[in-house]
């Protein structure tokens, strides 16, 4: 799925460094799995708390914060994804009555959100079913080496993907 | 990102299995590079081509089978998308007249969807920088070992994920 062998016509310099036939099994390995993968865990959060993995990951991230609470730009960084799909995502948990904004008392521009007693007492609900099902779909397949393997592994790409320097496109910048 | 470790309360058989320090933090790893590289390649396909990763992905499945066409129930299989995502995905590449639909001889039902020529010219310009933004992200950044431990890893994922029985709750039969 990545890409095709059989491009002919293609600016800029030199040869395209195609994918050998091991590399595309790998890579269409890596697209179906993490495809299926976040389409469970929808599919299973929808189900259990009628709400997406990525606010899931929201409502975990206020956990995590002290005082239950987080600036919506870390809230952001912290789960790879852009202001506005924030923004959208923190207006819906707010009318759900699991997550309130207030403004930042030390940024006059910022914003933090924070999590609600309802917004706990929906985690702890769902947090059981949700472990149970990453489980089940990852660690209780993969040896001990593997699951290590795989940690390296997605260290690497992702820092590969957020370099330092400050003119980097990152999701939470836009 | 995954779960809490603080809950007390739930319901059904025993104790969940919660994620181990280190099982968290491979977790975390993984949902931060899955979700910066899907947003890194909808970003250079977006930029380059105008149409989003899973759309391009669509065109190297039909560029890839015999007269560049394929029914859309196995299109979504291929994709691991659900039929109506496919449905709106090759509706905005038939008016882009990268695709078009026909009726599929042999099924009443079925359609397939055909690559145009104009879609494989798109196909063919594009290809050389996605595949060099794959290569940058993932290949030249691991190991052989590293890709062969991926690709095993991905393919147990993927293969839990989408069980033989005909019960299973996948995308592309909802």
């Amino acid at each position: 799925m990545g890409y095709m062998n059989t491009a002919s016509m293609h600016a800029g310099g030199g040869e395209p460094r195609w994918l050998t036939d091991e590399e595309q099994r790998v890579w269409q390995a890596y697209l179906h799995a993490t495809t299926l993968f976040e389409d469970h865990l929808d599919r299973q959060l929808q189900r259990d708390a009628g709400m997406p993995h990525v606010y899931y990951g929201l409502l975990v991230q206020l956990s995590r914060a002290p005082h239950r609470r987080k600036r919506m730009t870390d809230l952001a960084m912290g789960a790879k994804i852009t202001r506005s799909r924030l923004s959208h995502a923190i207006a819906r948990l707010e009318r759900n009555g699991w997550v309130r904004r207030e403004d930042c008392p030390s940024d006059k521009r910022g914003q933090n959100a924070v999590l609600t007693d309802e917004g706990l007492k929906i985690l702890e609900r769902t947090a059981p079913g949700h472990v149970e099902a990453v489980r089940q779909a990852m660690f209780d397949r993969l040896t001990q080496e593997q699951v290590e393997q795989l940690g390296q592994i997605m260290r690497i790409v992702a820092e590969g993907l957020q370099p330092e320097d400050s003119g980097a496109d990152l999701p939470w910048l836009r």
